[in-house]
């Protein structure tokens, strides 16, 4: 059950034989609603239309989508199921493409089942199914949590923090990344005020930073992206904290669009730029973040933004979905692990490399 | 009559008893439509609920207002004529309350009046009044021209630049400002290109300036507020020419809020960052920007951006519709006067100080 001060993206309400339960985010902020999903093809339409999002968040579904996805073949043999297994992970993995958790997600459940092909029956296999989606779901709500503990112990009471986008509990298993930093703090009795960018042009920090920050009864105050800089000079903000989608081995960072300048102008102001990603967002098969490519989104986002024209007419647009901030303006990296300060490539080795 | 590389915010048709014709700005980027003011209460609507906006087009236009509102007392006598003269200029000084130029044009008009009641019939004062406002709309006109060759010497044929807001045409008599110096360099024969930031939360950027560079042919990429770093990072931008509201003595500019924001990206980026704001827009009477109170808007304007909520309902928001930026990020200030480089309370006496 969703209450106050706990939001719950992603949950399994039964047993074998029960159902995922979904915020959809895609009503977010205006209307609060949970759907249930029964079947296979549900869920998969909850993936593809951003019902759910967020790299992790959607790897949690598509999990508990692959039992679900079974539950009709319980009374089937062997190689029946695991014909219907293959379909079923095909068909989840067309749902999200460029979405790296989710084939992440699919492959361990796929490999669990096999192991267990020769030596179980299809309720055990099943079983042993739903307990792998529950050990990923979990596995990330203890990420989250352990980000939440190392990055709260970086600010004090009484701070103004910055944030851009959504690295929250809504991409996530409960805490989220960048949030859980200050969803820990208050849990351990530190106020912080939250700074959140809209972050255009999808307005994830107005639609659903801000939300869940109300949800927990943190205080936030929203600006437009424009403005960040003038709360910074105002001596508003402390720190800046944000997510990030893959990070260099030297530890450059791509996020969404507008973290760079934000990077930027806390440079310039004396005010810390942090980020807290789990491990595994780092990409240790590309040296640096020149060897990033910028995703262009479709300009009608900015021209379109909110269902009517706000530009003339065929005006040429450029839509990068993320920029890299380069890792020297990172006072440090927030992982699960542990913190990364200085952010190098030997000081990121070496934290990787430590068992977790 | 506008055609595609000449926009008319504002003019006047016909003799002392014609009519105003303005761009309703209301309705652009999607639809380019001249309304016809032919009394005094269609130029109050107009400058009210900014079918006509910018500080020196609102002052043009109330200065045509005057005309239009003493048509009706061309047979009057000098006492009826006079007393029609106050009610008129009073009723227009309520269009627009916080328009400092709507007063300027105001006092400037009953002033030219009050010196030819004892000396000129009716008809004269009233072709004298019309003269007087074709006299600010050209001054305006001349202001603009002056500006952008002036600017249009700093840059170079191939140059990327960025701007903020509308600083254009549909805010003056003709070339606008910052936009004047774009239209200029195009004039003389010098490409540029031109990246717009949308600028939110009122996006002035994307449906007026993209809208103006489109009507005189001028290639200009349309971005969000938050990508201007980026974009200065890939190495597209070479210099930022912004317009501004009021300038401190030492050079501090009060402008359009992340105003600042690009100022501090474009010294960080090492591009040169120019404000173009006429002689009129200096305050001398504050001797820095700290003096400079920053006014707060409404808070729907961020929340409800496009008619429909984007924000979790009750969330603090903070709306500043101005930022300074100090005089030491500032390259240069274009004036019709001349180029203040550097910017300092000595070089902006020392410019202000010699005749126009």
């Amino acid at each position: 059950m969703n209450t106050a001060d706990k939001v719950e993206t992603v949950r399994w309400v039964g047993d074998v034989d029960g159902q995922l339960v979904l915020i959809d985010q895609t009503l977010l902020p205006v209307e609060f609603r949970e759907i249930t999903c029964g079947t296979l093809e549900e869920v998969w339409e909850a993936i593809k239309v951003l019902r759910v999002r967020g790299a992790p968040a959607i790897g949690i579904a598509a999990a508990y989508g692959v039992c679900l996805g079974l539950q009709p073949y319980a009374a089937a043999d062997h190689d029946s199921f695991f014909d219907r297994l293959d379909e079923v992970v095909k068909y989840l993995g067309e749902s999200r493409p460029t979405a790296v958790n989710l084939f992440w997600a699919l492959r361990r459940m796929e490999k669990l089942a096999a192991s267990l092909r020769q030596s179980a029956s299809i309720r055990e296999i099943r079983l042993a199914l739903l307990d792998e989606a529950r050990t990923i779901h979990e596995e990330d709500r203890r990420m989250c949590h352990a980000i939440g503990r190392h990055g709260a112990d970086l600010l004090t009471h009484g701070q103004g923090v910055l944030t851009h986008c959504n690295a929250g509990g809504l991409a996530t298993a409960e805490y989220g990344t960048a949030l859980s930093v200050f969803f820990t703090a208050q849990d351990q009795g530190k106020q912080v005020h939250v700074f959140v960018d809209e972050t255009r042009p999808l307005l994830q920090g107005s639609r659903l930073t801000a939300w869940e920050l109300k949800q927990r009864g943190i205080t936030a105050t929203l600006i437009c992206d424009s403005m960040a800089a003038q709360v910074m000079r105002e001596g508003k903000v402390q720190a800046v904290i944000t997510g990030a989608d893959r990070i260099a081995a030297n530890g450059d960072s791509a996020n969404k669009i507008g973290t760079y300048s934000v990077a930027v102008l806390a440079r310039a102001h004396g005010i810390p730029f942090y980020i807290a990603a789990p491990s595994s967002t780092f990409d240790l098969s590309i040296a640096s973040g020149a060897e990033i490519p910028i995703e262009e989104r479709a300009s009608d986002e900015i021209t379109h933004g909110f269902g009517k024209p706000t530009a003339p007419e065929g005006v040429a647009v450029y839509n990068p979905a993320f920029d890299v901030t380069p890792a020297e303006l990172i006072k440090a990296i927030i992982t699960e692990r542990g913190v990364i300060d200085p952010v190098a490539t030997e000081t990121i080795a070496a934290c990787l490399g430590e068992p977790g």
